[in-house]
């Protein structure tokens, strides 16, 4: 299994898909920042994953997976996320955009070479 | 507005989250197919955005956004989008995952400074 990979259940499920372009200059407060949520994030009740990818000149993609519109809304409103929500407003992002959906069905696809 | 930003409507659409792992070592054919799979896309009815990430150690992933799913599967069953999918499985892809979902709320940010 891919450690960078999401394992999710059958459908339906939830996701957050989290875009975002980074300024610069900001790397070592961001991956402090980042990991931290991450850890945190894992251990919220409805979490089902997280993947993230981003480019080099900055343009990001964070997709988390939970249970339930609730799980989604309580680790919105976490009290140490709410306070690296605006650290993210406030230093490390020049835009983002996040949205809410409901995953539907889901296909994957593993090489045999 | 930044050209790597997909530029929505407000929701309910439909987005296709792809999720993936290049193999090491295929570049050039990728980054060819993968500009061809772009410029298609973005012709289709319904089409909405894209956006794409890659890490530098290659877990991609890419999310297009449709107005139906009746747009989604009619870009999923394009016959030079079928070549390349196949061309995906037997080249491209360690693994990848294929999940469609139901976007139902969006929020975004732009930095002022």
């Amino acid at each position: 299994m891919d450690p960078q990979a999401a394992k999710t259940p059958s459908p339906p499920y939830y996701c957050v898909i989290f875009t975002s372009r980074r300024k610069p200059g900001i790397e070592d407060h961001y991956y402090d920042a980042s990991a931290r949520m991450l850890e945190l994030a894992s251990q919220m009740p409805g979490f089902l994953g997280i993947e993230s990818a981003r480019n080099p000149e900055g343009l990001g993609i964070t997709v988390s997976y939970w249970e339930s519109e609730e799980a989604i809304k309580n680790w919105r409103m976490h009290a140490e996320h709410l306070v690296v929500q605006k650290k993210g407003r406030d230093h490390f992002y020049e835009w983002y955009e996040s949205r809410v959906g409901r995953v539907e069905r889901a296909v994957s696809f593993k090489s045999e070479k």
